[in-house]
Parts: C-alpha cells; structure tokens; sequence
C-alpha cells in the first residue's frame, strides 16, 4: 500500500504478532493480530525505566526521528535532553489496532479471505487497544512503567490504561484530552467520516486494488486540520493574505493562503494514511467514555497511589481545558495525587505537537520526581 | 427548481427588475436582474419608518411568516409586539444576488445563451448586494432608513451600506458579525466549498437538468452547522445520547443523536437551496473586507451622525465577540454613537435566529429612541 510505503524506512520498527483470538470489547473476535512498536533507549537492569508513548488519529510508532530518514511526531518531546529521554528512559510506542502503520487494521490481509479487511474488519475500541498493548508488554516482560503519556486520543488510552493496569503504573500524563468524545467531537468525526463516505472510489470500502478515495480523505483532512488549530494561529499565520495574486482574482481556486495551507495539508496526508484507517478510528474516539453511568470519580477508585500530571493548553477548542477539569476534578476526589496545568498557547489542540517550552519544563520536572526504580 | 418551489408559497413575494448592465466589483457586468423582495407594515407618511433587513447565507427574504403559510427565518425579531414591529415601521428584506429565492443567481437563465449561468455567473460581493439594493430603494422612492440590520452576512451587509449611504441612514444595528471575514471564516467556507466539489452530481455546476449534487450540499451544511452551533449548546442538547439502541452498535451509521441531527439538518438543506448558491455566497462572505490596508477607522469617517447598536454572543466561535470589539473600537475612535452588547447565550452563532429575550430587549430599547420623523 502506498501509505505504508515509510515503513520500509524506519530502521527501529519491531512487530509484535498474537496468534489467538482476540475478543473485542464490540464482541467480535479477531483472529489474532500483528502490531508494529518501536523502542528508543535501554532498559535498566530491574527493567523499570518504561515510558509507554500512545499516539493520536494519524500518528504511529515512529514517535522519535533516532537514526532513521524519517521525523517522528513527537520529536520536539522525544529525544536525548528532552523530557523523554532516551538516555534515560526506555521509551516504547506501539501502532494501533486499526492504524495503518503496521499494526493490524483494515488495510491488513484477513487471513480467512487472503484479501484486505475492508469493513469486515471489526470496530476497536480504546480498551482494545490498550489491552493489546498489554500483551507485547508482557511478551517484553515489563512489570513496571514508569509513565504513560499521549495527547488527544493518546490521552484517552493513558486513562484507559490507568484504569486498567493501575498496580504496574507509577505514573500518567494525559494530554489535551478528555475523559469521554463530546458531543463536538463525535459531530466533527462524522463530517469527516461522510467526506470519506461520499468518494465514490471508497466503494463501501472496497479499494485496495483501484483508486483510492483521496478526494474524500484529503477532504476529511482538511476539516480535521482547521480544527487542531486555533482561530487565533490561523490569523496569525495567514491572515487573509493572498497565495498569488496581490489582487482578488474572483474565482472558484485557492486564492487565500489558508486555502492554499488545508489543500496541501490534506493531499499530502492521503500519501500517508489509509481511509478505512482513518473511519475506524474516529469511530475509535467517538465510542470512547470512561465514565460509568456518567460517573468519572468511581472509575478513578482504584487508582490511589497513581500519581497524574493534567496538562490542557488555552487555546484548544476541540479538547478544551474544561475537559481536563473533569478529569482532575475525578482524580482529586479520590485523593490521588494530581497535578494540573493549562499552559498558555496560541495552536489549538495542534499545541501539544509543536514546539512548546512550557510543555518541555512541565513534564521533565514531573518525570524527575518518579522513582527510576519502580513504584515505591 | 426544486429549491424554488417554495416561492409559489410565499404571498408577499414582489419582484424588482433592473434592466440594464450592472457593473461588479470583480469588473464583470450583469447584463440586468432581478430582486425578490417582501415589505411587511406600512410607510407612514413622510416614508421615514424603514427597517432594511439584511439576511445571513442560507437566508432569503421571507423573514416573516405574515399571512403565509411558511415560517419567517427571523420570526423571533420581526411581528407585531417585538422589536421590527410591522404595525409600527415598513420593514423590507431582499434576497440577496447569488441567491437561489427568487434573485438573480447561478440558477437563474442567462438571458444570453438560454441556459442557468451555473459557474457563468459572476461572483458577487457584498458592495455589489448593497448597491442592488440601494436600486430597489429609489425605485420604491425611498430616501430615509431608520435603520439597517442583520446577522453574520447580513451584518456585513449592514456595515457595508453604512459605508455606502450614510447620507440616508439613521441607525445600523450589526449582528454576530465582522467587519471582514476571518481566516477561521475561510477555512470552514472552503472545505464546504470542497464539500461541493467533489460531488461528482455538481459537474462543474452544470448539474439543473440531471441529478442534484445534494450528497455534497448536505456534507457542506453539516459542516457549516457544527460552526453555528457552540459545543455547550450540542453537549446539552444532545450529550453522547443514542438514538436508537440502549447499546453501541459499534456499525458505521448514524448511531449518536448528534449524528442523525445533523444528517436530518444537511439533508433538508438540499431540498431548499441550490448548491451552486452556497458556492457563490460562501465566496461572497471570504472577499468581504471593509478595512482599506487593514485600517477600520478610516471606513467611518464619514458616519458621524449615524447611531450604532453593536451586538455579538458569547458562545459565538464564528464570529466571535473580538471581531465585534474592532468594529466598535472603530466606530468609536471616529467618536460615532456606539451601543456595543455581548448577549450571554449558548447557542453559538446561531443565537441571533433563536429567542432570545435579551436581543429583543436590547433591539427594541435602541429602536425607540430613533426618531421615526427622519434624520436629525
């Protein structure tokens, strides 16, 4: 497939293959699953040095650029002197379910028809994900994890993780997420799923041997993109300035330089990424509640000597800080021990991604605090 | 057309037809068109209690349910006993050119080949709509206007003619509005235009003797509906609520409330409006900016005499009550009569359309101290 085609150049990838059913939390089974993880650093000798990196929508495992041609998404975090610190920590980052990184998805062979999933494959859900995280840990045997960071839906799986495996846990940052898809996540993921839908070379998912639905993608994209940003960066960086004319030109083209911007952001991403991929996991996000009942507070009840580090940027419209409240508000009334941060940023819920000194000083104060040799 | 049939419906519709050239902004020329109109109350005598009212881009000039059988788009503003009372003032709205409710548009027969314009027809700017309008205005002998207002497009329209014909006008009422379209604006307005596009029913906009590109006009309203919409409003309307299982179907259909609302809204959309217009109008908002070099202040000079009600909401992202800050920071700076009222609402932009006690309030007050007599 053309969007795996950077695969082949990242050095550090590693595969990780189950070969017994998996039962989703949906009820369908996958008949086993390979998943591609990379690792930066070296574990120490009690092997408690793990740092587990979840990624977001588009991301992969190739989290740090390390010796490869390729940037990783989360260089400007990852990195020899930065808060994630290969030198110091073993950092491990693992593709989704349904991604199309490596891990198995849609675009993955199904072994019963020798041809792609397509729809046939099965919804995962953040739970699944992370308990198939689980299993390349044990297969890794880790027992202890120092943290466990992501933004955006890399936030939703540290909940999900910390809930899940609270005992081998020393630590979480969630990032710009929230504890459950709003109602304005669910209708932004929808639109975007339709523009996808609405490409007739999506053909009900059937097109891994013809066009792919890049119209619909690169659509899906672009709407996606003006949503990671902020209305205050985008005038910032554009403004209403003109991409080629000093002049209005009065026609249906890109004329504006934001135009411009989204088209580009959305043609190239459809040289990296697999539609199918991208409807599977939005429905991924859009399925995600933590609560029980709407309850955030019992699901936190376990979690006692879990300490959390909150971190919401002001200007993220899509994961707002008041999310992150609700999280911190859950955790504090359990007692666990919480730390909370809005850092001041003009990107949008783009800002955990970018350059972002704060974002550095935050979290590198934090990891110092944590016990290189296992929780307690 | 289908999106037309409507009209038929609508009693109070009257027509204005000007029949020669009419040279735009762009530097094309229409070769004559019409306006559709509706007038509610009665000039009183010195023909000095018009209330010009200016609609929003999906909009049209039946802003008033009267004695039709269709409701009014500002039902909640206009009547007897609210603030545009129909037994006190003579209130006019027009649909816009571009339009598709009874004003010259790309639906509309080019007169030079016998066929709809489609993406013949010129594209239209807000100075363009206002001097059209202005021609209604003579040709109804009208030299007075007590005041001018509307919402989003409309209040772009508002501040335009104040601009353009400050000599005749009494007072400008701008709402959840803009003194020009935001980069955040364009954004939203070109991925709906590619939403459009990329329907392969539109055709290139030949498509009023085949197949309607409605699965493009629909993804494009859904889009636009979510920015109209604030994320507290959607989360207390509609929550993460279901709509037809206790269960997730963990399916890819509409399976969130929130989803099948805004199916239902896209999909109405398509059976009231012409895709070719949304095009047309999204482009006439992007090219709207009033400021000359980026300077706002010096546009007002000449309004002194003019009284200002400036009124944005605070759960407007759209147009949010910053793009209302410049415009009263403008007017006042040229020490123009300025009221300026963010309304605390949670409908987002759409506030202006919805009841809301406080604008009737805030409109009405404002209008009971103009003089009906006239200027001065």
């Amino acid at each position: 497939m053309v969007f795996n085609s950077m695969l082949d150049k990242i050095n550090s990838l590693k595969y990780f293959y189950w070969k017994k059913d998996f039962k989703l939390e949906s009820g369908s089974t996958l008949p086993g699953f390979q998943l591609a993880y990379e690792t930066y650093g070296n574990l120490n000798p009690p092997r408690t040095n793990v740092i587990l990196i979840f990624h977001a929508l588009s991301g992969s495992s190739h989290v740090y650029k390390d010796e490869s041609e390729i940037g990783g998404w989360w260089d400007e975090m990852v990195g020899v002197g930065k808060p994630f610190d290969p030198s110091k920590y073993y950092i491990i980052c693992v593709n989704i379910l349904g991604g199309c990184y490596g891990s198995t998805g849609p675009s993955s062979i199904n072994p019963e028809t020798k041809k792609p999933f397509g729809l046939s494959f099965p919804i995962i859900t953040v739970h699944d994900i992370i308990r198939s995280i689980k299993l390349l840990i044990d297969h890794l045997n880790i027992e202890s994890i120092l943290a466990v960071t992501g933004g955006s839906l890399g936030g939703f799986q540290t909940l999900d993780w910390a809930v899940s495996f609270p005992n081998i846990t020393q630590s979480v940052i969630p990032i710009a997420t929230a504890s459950y898809a709003t109602t304005f996540n669910i209708a932004f993921n929808e639109v975007q799923r339709q523009a996808i839908f609405s490409d007739p070379n999506w053909n009900n998912g059937n097109y891994y041997d013809g066009e792919l639905p890049n119209v619909g993608l690169r659509l899906a994209r672009e709407i996606g993109h003006i949503t990671y940003l902020s209305e205050a960066s985008m005038k910032e960086k554009f403004g209403r300035d003109l991409r080629y004319n000093p002049e209005y030109e009065f026609q249906f083209k890109e004329e504006f330089e934001v135009e411009s911007y989204l088209q580009y952001k959305g043609t190239s991403f459809t040289k990296r990424f697999d539609a199918n991929s991208y409807l599977y996991i939005t429905k991924t996000i859009d399925y995600f509640d933590l609560r029980k009942d709407g309850n955030l507070s019992t699901m936190f009840l376990r979690l006692k000597d879990i300490k959390f580090l909150v971190i919401s940027f002001s200007s993220d419209w899509l994961y707002p800080t008041s999310q992150s409240r609700e999280i911190v508000y859950a955790l504090k009334s359990n007692g666990i021990e919480t730390s909370f941060v809005e850092i001041k940023t003009s990107y949008g819920h783009d800002s955990f991604l970018v350059r972002c000194a704060d974002l550095r000083i935050v979290v590198a104060n934090f990891l110092k605090n944590l016990n290189l040799q296992g929780k307690k």
